[in-house]
């Protein structure tokens, strides 16, 4: 059911009314009053009487027909029987103000959830409780169901809060830079009414141009990623999320694991939906003011024009610090600047047409940069000259944006407060920054939110696998009691979904090994496989380059010695004979299970540099075609891939396709809870990516096998 | 001669001054009576009349004795004899305001030029050309000598700006930040008085309590150097520098020299001179504002108070970010904060008071975390809350701030724009943000402050080396007219050093290649050794581990082979034999020389990952073992020396050592331009780090070997 009947009500109940001021029963009715809903509203109370000026019914029951949504402020002992009697009457809309529920204990999440279960019952829906209220500032139904500190300025955002007061912060604050907004819900406890549903509630409603969200957590994950990454390619969807330190200590024991903090996972989902993450407010804002007033452009190539060198070069800095293009002007464009500007002044980008620079000069080069079609979007600054007044070249950029609505431009002035205090009182036109740099970030945003929509949805390809090969390997080990897989079980089911594993055999004694060598051909990595010890190379269970068979004796008679001396070879299964792949680049791809958020794909620099330098990406699974690909462009080691000095070009396909096989593997077999390729070598003489080990363990309580 | 006479004359005549409205003539002069220049001013023109009440002198031969300063604005071709004029008044300091010099090309520039040897022979100082002038707010003095906006903000900030109009909007901004200056110097085309000076003069001046500089440029790095490390000691150096991104293509050919851009010199220069870097004007505002009113800590200890859990939140986030660490509060705050909190306040860091929380509360919970000895400094978040007003609580925390002087306070406001605009008419007393991101940037700021100030100074230590023999290498490459020195010639200079190389001899033959091979022992390394190859890998030019005579013999003639087939046998010195270092980390280290900031040392991970992984820093030489010490603990390599997964622990002493004599070498031989060692083997045997391989190259025509 959609949250119509909340947002866009026909008549309004507050109950829990009140007369006494200062109270949050008194302070809603009037802020509804005030803002002018266009509807009625009914206070509700049993005292009865007379509240700014309307008569007060005691009790729900008494309502006049036709109410969609009450407001409900009682104490929470109260608000089960007030839902009776809503339901009784025929309200479909529920916003539960009162505090006292879930954030209090034990006690009051058990009153929530049988707070839920009832309006689920009864087919109604309930934003809250323990939330700051709703608001709709479309003219055709003013509805400020809200106690935050001032009156909703009108715009086209919609707002989302997880946090009751921030919220309000965030409200008083929008306000201040003339952000305004068509609807605002503060979540609260999130009962029923969550993120996702408001998310999917302005997909279609036309006079909400942008989302914003304020998180803590996610709470449907996987519903949240189907919803923004369809909705984040109609309007941009902004999204601060809070707690990013707040990872904690990871338990895990493969390298993806403790790799994978749980904002590694919250930052892959918001990553993959196509939701542009803020880190602070002021990211925030500054992002929903470019997209208040700005068009998607078409490219990335950005034209400054400045009357002071100094924040030209620093707005170049930023530009190119932000993966944006400096715009190269056209000779055409260069002529004509040259033919009004004086002498001194530059005509290329970044065009300074020094400190004397009259409004006339502001228009003319504004309007011929923003005519060149090598320019996407454009920046001017304006610092303050003797005589050049900033609201009379705010007002002329504004009149050359209205006659250019299809290009992005941003203006910097250095000026003063007040000039920016001044914008909150006009219409919004364009955004204004006080630095180059934000005005740079602004920019960057509009950029990032046409990649993402120019980006293609991307499948998820099924590969032709042998599943039943993998699920007998799992079976064993479950049979066994064992969540962690051995080496050559893990291998084996990388083979089974069709990864390039190297040339190995299994050997249980020195003779099977001598004749396993003798086949691969030498030289041969020698592994022992154990079902006790998993971090072979520390206890020395790893012998490379073994060149010849009497080598090979010698290490094997010598790791026997080494792990009866350390008690080992009771778990011990054999040890795995193996091809050398020669290659010096060695990559590390795997999976890791979030608790909240399902199981996350990594990959990046591997060997002894996976934990100390860190170039690893994660996405969560399963990934498209094109997840696979981004990935393995967005870490450092991808120029290693490329092929430098003399290496030979890796197949980046294959490497795309380990981890979409990985991806597939992990949906199959949704309680696989890590697993580590590591390394996955890149054979110098191929450039095939290869799975020289790896590592699987179980979630062994999850494990399904029917 | 110091700047006395510019900072605080005793009187300034104005020549050029002009009657007509709107010239810098007539602005510059009425702003020094507006502003209540505590001396006599005096108008020079040769018109005559009177202005602004002033009776003008016709020339300045004409004036009163006892003239400090001449504020020049008259065209530039009288300058030189305004000068002339002056000098023989006895006038000692100059302020020329007017533009036409070198910004003009090289006429202008020969006039300048001239201008500066005239005022150098007269023993006068000389702020200018083409510059906005210079402001002194001391109320002894009140000279405001410059064309900004604005009248100046009476504060402590010493502010130099090599750009005129962005000097004039940045005091527009300070002003609107309420930050006060004490004394700005707009230091136009520097033809005498740069920013150096200024520091100079502000060293000891009591009036100016912190230093903020804008550059595009750093005339002399190395006294810059000497004065700046010395000066930020006293009192905190803020620096913006303009053009990160424009370093430009490097034509450098060596790794140390392609990854070292004109501004990583800046950046380590700053480093190494305790300036503060800031990227953008906001971060240096924001970073002025907490210098201006904060004492600087005693660690690095954060706590947070705050009535609203999710800016709560923000902050820990923020502060971890910055690389601080929240404070543990002690059981006794902690049952402190119990006795008067209530329930649903959360007592441990940080402190939630909720959102109810009256002002008593913030009162008694600041007090009660202030006076906890595990908390250095504090934040406060303060969310708008139904009768609680933010100017209340403001005034709660500056008196509690004015009782505990020794902590610094910030506060987050999430409040109205009021609020702070607000701020600008009261004397500041502690900072306050809007954002907490903000604050823990400003807190960052402090704590690096301390730092710096914390750190000891460093010697340069003096090896004993064979600096004869080092001479007699380069001495040869230079005779022979190379720039270039061979690998085997590269290596014998570093092991004139001091610096451990591997065992090695130099081969003309394949019998003289083995019979030194079987000296050494094997395996070893062979690498063919060029006067016209340098990059031998590309080439196939290093073979490794030839475990065998006949393996040798088989790799040397294959070699030859194949540089008789790519045409490059000429060239051929011979082969190097070289010990086989084992050892799976490879770091380098090496120097590159900026042609502004001179010798510059790097060092960082080495092998195939330098140009891919970048994880390289870099200093300007000399180096003194304080900065080898943080050179080698700032790269994420550092993880590996210490021993990551059962590797042997690096001798990090001895890395240092490297890097300090390579720091001796280059300030002995300063006509070395670029080297590598790469790799510098950590040996897995010993953990000593070893120069596998070698580059150098000279500016031959600056090699002076006497």
């Amino acid at each position: 059911m959609s949250l119509s009947h909340i947002m866009k009500p026909r008549a309004v109940a507050v109950v829990g009314a009140s007369t006494r001021p200062h109270t949050i029963g008194n302070d809603i009715l009037k802020r509804l009053l005030e803002y002018g809903f266009c509807d009625p509203v009914y206070p509700v109370n049993p005292k009865g009487g007379t509240i700014e000026g309307l008569t007060v019914y005691e009790r729900v029951a008494d309502l006049p027909d036709g109410v969609d949504l009450a407001i409900v402020v009682v104490n929470s002992s109260f608000v089960l029987s007030v839902v009776d009697d809503c339901h009784a009457k025929g309200i479909k809309g529920l916003v539960v103000i009162s505090a006292g529920f879930k954030e209090t204990g034990p006690e009051g999440a058990a009153l929530e959830a049988t707070l839920a279960e009832k309006v689920r019952g009864y087919g109604m829906r309930l934003v809250g409780p323990n939330c700051l209220g709703v608001v709709n500032t479309h003219p055709a139904v003013r509805l400020d169901g809200c106690f935050a500190e001032s009156l909703p300025e009108r715009g086209h955002i919609g707002f989302v809060s997880q946090s009751g007061a921030l919220g309000g912060g965030i409200l008083n604050i929008l306000r201040d830079l003339n952000l305004g907004f068509a609807q605002f819900v503060s979540i609260g406890n999130q009962a029923d009414v969550d993120a996702e549903d408001a998310l999917e509630y302005w997909e279609n409603e036309e006079d909400v141009t942008q989302i914003l969200l304020y998180m803590e957590s996610i709470r449907d994950p996987k519903n949240f990623r189907k919803l923004a990454s369809r909705i984040s390619k109609k309007k941009p969807v902004l999204a601060l999320k809070a707690g990013r330190s707040a990872a904690g200590a990871s338990a895990a024991s493969s390298h993806t694991g403790s790799l994978a903090g749980a904002d590694r996972a919250a930052d892959a989902l918001l990553k993959q939906s196509g939701v542009i993450r803020e880190k602070t407010l002021r990211d925030l804002f500054s992002s929903a003011k470019v997209f208040a007033t700005s068009p998607i452009p078409k490219g990335d190539r950005v034209a400054i024009v400045t009357n002071s060198g100094g924040p030209g070069i620093m707005a170049t800095d930023a530009v190119s610090e932000y993966g944006m293009r400096m715009a190269e002007l056209s000779d055409e464009t260069k002529a004509h600047l040259r033919s009004f500007l004086p002498a001194a002044a530059s005509v290329k980008n970044p065009v300074d047409m020094i400190a004397s620079a009259p409004i006339e000069h502001y228009k003319a080069t504004v309007e011929a940069v923003l005519a060149d079609p090598g320019v996407d979007m454009v920046m001017v600054i304006y610092l303050p000259f003797l005589g050049l007044k900033d609201t009379d070249v705010a007002q002329a950029l504004c009149d050359i944006k209205r006659a250019h609505p299809e290009k992005p431009i941003v203006g910097v002035f250095m000026t003063k407060s007040e000039f920016f205090s001044g914008l909150a009182d006009s219409e919004p036109e364009m955004p204004f920054y006080m630095y180059a740099e934000e005005a740079a970030e602004a920019l960057e945003r509009l950029n990032r939110q046409r990649l993402w929509v120019e980006k293609p949805a991307g499948v998820e390809p099924a590969f032709e696998v042998d599943r039943a090969a993998a699920r007998k390997l799992f079976a064993k080990a479950k049979a066994e009691g064992r969540a962690e897989l051995t080496t050559r079980e893990s291998i084996d089911v990388l083979a089974a979904y069709g990864i390039r594993t190297c040339g190995a055999g299994f050997a249980k004694s020195e003779e099977e090994a001598v004749a396993i060598a003798n086949r691969i051909g030498y030289p041969v990595v020698m592994k022992m496989t154990s079902k006790t010890t998993s971090h072979k190379t520390d206890v020395g269970g790893v012998r490379v380059n073994i060149g010849s068979e009497t080598a090979l004796r010698v290490e094997y008679r010598d790791l026997m010695m080494r792990l009866e001396k350390l008690g080992l070879l009771d778990g011990l299964e054999g040890v795995l004979i193996q091809e050398m792949v020669k290659g010096t680049r060695e990559l590390v791809c795997g999976i890791a299970t979030d608790p909240q958020y399902g199981p996350m794909m990594m990959f990046g620099l591997g060997g002894v540099f996976v934990e100390t330098l860190k170039d690893v990406t994660f996405r969560l699974a399963p990934l498209t075609d094109i997840d696979a690909s981004e990935m393995v462009r967005s870490v450092k080691a991808f120029k290693l891939l490329e092929g430098a000095r003399g290496t030979t070009p890796a197949q980046i396909d294959k490497v795309e396709e380990t981890l979409l096989r990985l991806s597939q593997l992990v949906t199959d077999f949704p309680f696989v809870d890590e697993l580590d390729i590591n390394p996955l070598m890149i054979s110098e003489k191929t450039g095939e990516p290869i799975a020289v080990d790896g590592r699987m363990k179980m979630r062994l309580d999850e494990v399904r096998l029917d």
